[in-house]
């Protein structure tokens, strides 16, 4: 059997487009970080090396946090300095592939959520056809705006077309980035050569790739399973919904606590430490973090609910990623997602749906897009502070900070340690007298 | 045994008093409109035959709905084409009883909503004695501005008194539209000829029973059982009240599901796929209709919820009719009428009692009424949107299509298709820095 | 054994600091008054006499109250006319002492709320020990702003020293009034002494005790139990507590109705007439008082709810002290004062929490002082009423009968009387004409 690949984990990419949420490799989903999920995922398919390309930021945060995880993989993490592409990126791993005598490597990136069985049918390729490189080829039901494979003949593909526009499709299978490679010290050194002879645009990587296709045998790796890139704040919702679906059966810890007439329907996996109160219903899938507490007539379904959180009294939240320690009193949050450390007083709504029932949109870089989705709340950065009776129109942001004064109705993003606060006009008159005593 | 009288339903009033809700008529209560509830009622009592007296804007409406509802009667539909009086109205019977050779009649309004034995006394009355008209006498306790009965010797009725003012009332007896008159080709007769003779006021069907009252017996029906006309939209509760008094024990259908921590108690009908959540508490009297789901915690209460409708979690439903498809998420509606097909989003709240505890006033065609009724919320048309953290003061009405933005408070009407907002002014400043991480 | 002291109970302080809350030594706290449950105290302790030292203002009002208590202990009214001083008030019981020819007294105020067991320190100090007077001294562990007991030898005090600052302590133990004086002729003597010779300061008590120190002894009898001043509003809430930690054990009248999924756990004490509705959770220590009404869903916990009131449906009471006849409609209540017969409707929250996570701040005659109180709620008038949506920053107050308005962020006092209200900006425009009908 062949060398397993090496894998090569893209994670320096910017995060600019994510605000206010922070480094998305780290997002928690039920009690583990996204990068430990990736990688578990990884050696259970069979992998068991990889190299890490991290960014400045991020570097030490992954090193540290995968230090904690004790995972099955060994790995190293290199660091792209400049974002200036992924042929740059891949560059960085050069050292460490050369010291293995440039083994096959397996190219993902960390925030493409998949199932496994794309790794499972990328490695069974590998190690039974005789291709240069495997490409996945991601089936699509209509058109998206990616790098469509052009096929030819029993599977071979000769070209990526990026953005053909509808209509114009080469095949309904796109490129992601799950590419195993067995002649990897070709492919660096036609990327080298790239950026040495000051090739035009950042597409180095795929330009390469477009280079060795004429010269040898691509073959494509067809999948129409599960595919949540993690671009858009609001992607954490997909991804969430991802790993909720994962649960298949009840799971509730022996030292959670699950008082009286708490209801617990559906596949709901529930940590140590976690309280479900009376008249609570917690409707799967969900996910309920150790220590959380869900009070008192709560209902949540279809979320997940991090660590130490504190769902108060009657508070609502369905179709939502709550980070670890939020705190919500009396709230009504949906199809939304909270970072960590953040409290939403009593009385505080998102509100999901638009009185037009158009798609929600929301602000990202100085520029309003469609998010694609008909019911979106609100996206709120770590540590904010949300005051009583106040509300979030839908696809608003709240900044890492942010706070929201009570009786506020926010219609518009709110920066990182920005505060904003409504101010009411009001009278004071002498009272009728005839405030009623009874009945 | 006599002839059974034809009725004569009046349905051909104008509901501009009753605006914003539409063809008062054509209402649901439990599943079924009121002309249909009624035509059971009359047919239940032993009519068989009916003329309906519509108008051009509700012939069609009506014809479709009593079409679909295959009623135990028999019925024509005959136009009158402009408002001008019930003795027109009745003079547009006049072609289908001739074809029947002038049968009596029993002349009712389907908007008078009356016990089932009202209808037995009259038809009672009719069959025992031998008067040429009988009225029924609506026994009042205090003043009422209608037309008095005056009687004379064993019941027969001389003349019919409007207003008379407190005090001088000739009896206790009010004149409701429950008429048998035997003689029904000289009432058409002189109805007609006081049209014809240019009568300067439009009761020319009580000055023909005037002028017959003084040449035969009119013999008096008394009655003090429930009577509810339905004038302005807040007597849409008086009947809702009516019919749920009439459920007299509880019936829960078998395709009904109602979830393990949910209470029904008293006479509570709930029809087929209906869902009651857990927690969810229906207190009767209480009607909840086909398909309607009563969310977690949620509290419905002396209402009556349409087929379809979706109580969210930790409603509250009290007093107040809600039609068909009515969306009321985390909502408090008390003493409320809803039509049908409208959203009243989270933390809407119906306020239904004023400060000075006086009765609730509403605007009616321009002018501030009396309700007479101390608790009153929200009248909402078909088709509106509420925002989120609204609420209305007493009495006032929502137009049909009339939206309602986030967080406002609605202190007075609203048109048909006019949309409102509140636009709160805010301050943004830097975050106080403080914003709390834990406890 | 040595003649039982009289009582001599200071109860004419004035309440303007405890506003807008009213006369301090007759607030209910479990069904019974401050006074009340004073006396009985004292009486299971052993005294059988009391003089009572009134105000003009509460008189009459102490005198009913105690009337219809029917206490097992002998008292009488005096009062003093003007707040001249603790000094004055003790002269004002001279006629009555004089009588019983100057038995020993103890010296306590109605409005310090102490363990029953200081009381019976005192009197065995007394009993056992050959001291001309007592003086209870509070054990503290921080500096407090009070008057420090000057202690020498076997427990002698030597003098009181009033706010010597932190660090300058002559002991950890604070005078509180709980003293017990055996010659009563000489004290009284001493302080009439000094008003009539123009002492310049309103200190006469204490001068005349600091004059009897030098000649005869006064021991000290140290207490570390718990004691609660009532001084400011929110003090309310601590001998809430207090009295809520008395309650050792479930204690629910046969008379109260439990409606079936209603949850009742820890050490709750309900009477006579209450019902608590299914779905609701009384979390102890909490009392819930005659007739009142806990709704579907609603959560007390830590809370007394007096009798007559009514908590709406999935209302949250928390920390709080309700008096009688509060409803609470939909309400979140937290840590703050209702005195009685208020309304707060629906959807109406007390905000409890700065978002700067410092001390909440209240104003008290025109200043703004600290309440020591990281959670402060509202304290709320007699006869108040807040509209629908309405809400309160920590630490405010409302006056009694004032009215806040629907939709009304309070964050500054209202005046007894007061109405405030606030006013929307509003615009109204077409309809989008795309509300939703379904979904």
């Amino acid at each position: 059997m062949a060398q397993t690949p090496v894998l090569v984990i893209l994670a320096g990419g910017a995060n600019t487009r994510f605000w206010p949420l922070r480094e998305k490799s780290l997002y928690h989903f039920m009690g583990e970080t996204l990068f430990e999920k990736q990688l578990k995922v990884y050696a259970a398919v069979g992998y068991h090396e990889a190299i890490i390309v991290a960014n400045p930021d991020n570097r030490d945060l992954i090193a540290q946090t995968l230090a904690e995880a004790h995972l099955p993989i060994a790995y190293d993490i290199v660091v792209q300095t400049q974002p200036i592409g992924m042929g740059n990126a891949l560059l960085q791993t050069r050292e460490k592939l050369a010291a293995k005598d440039y083994p096959p490597i397996y190219v993902c990136q960390v925030n493409d959520v998949v199932e496994s069985t794309l790794h499972q049918k990328m490695i069974e390729a590998y190690q039974t056809q005789s291709a240069r490189s495997y490409l996945a080829g991601y089936r699509v039901q209509k058109y998206f705006p990616g790098g469509y494979l052009s096929i030819q003949g029993d599977g071979q593909i000769v070209g990526i077309i990026e953005k053909p526009g509808a209509g114009n499709e080469p095949s309904d299978l796109v490129n992601i980035v799950a590419h195993i490679h067995t002649d990897t010290h070709t492919l660096l050194d036609k990327i080298q050569a790239l950026y040495d002879g000051g090739h035009p645009r950042d597409d180095h990587y795929e330009a390469a790739m477009a280079q060795m296709m004429e010269e040898t045998r691509f073959a494509c790796v067809s999948y129409d399973g599960a595919w949540h890139p993690i671009k858009y704040p609001w992607h954490v919702l997909d991804v969430t919904h991802f790993y909720l679906s994962q649960i298949k059966e009840q799971k509730i810890s022996p030292d959670a606590k699950i008082y009286g007439n708490a209801q617990i329907s559906g596949n709901v996996q529930i940590e140590a430490g976690a309280k479900v109160f009376g008249g609570a219903s917690i409707v799967g899938p969900a996910y309920i973090g150790a220590n959380a507490i869900i009070g008192n007539g709560a209902l949540v379904r279809e979320s997940m609910v991090g660590a130490g959180s504190i769902i108060g009294h009657v508070s609502e939240i369905a179709r939502s990623y709550l980070g670890r320690n939020i705190k919500a009193h009396r709230a009504v949050i949906l199809d939304s997602v909270f970072e960590e450390d953040i409290n939403f007083s009593a009385g505080c709504i998102t509100a999901n749906w638009r009185i037009d029932q158009g798609n929600v949109k929301s602000t990202v870089k100085g520029e309003r897009i469609d998010t694609g989705r008909e019911k979106l709340g609100v996206i709120v950065g770590a540590g904010a502070f949300i005051g009583i009776q106040s509300g979030t129109m839908p696809g608003v942001k709240i900044g890492t900070r942010g706070e929201v004064g009570a009786f506020t109705n926010l219609t518009s993003d709110l920066l990182d340690d920005e505060r904003i606060y409504s101010v009411q006009e009001v009278r004071r008159v002498p009272a009728t007298g005839k405030a009623k005593k009874e009945g």
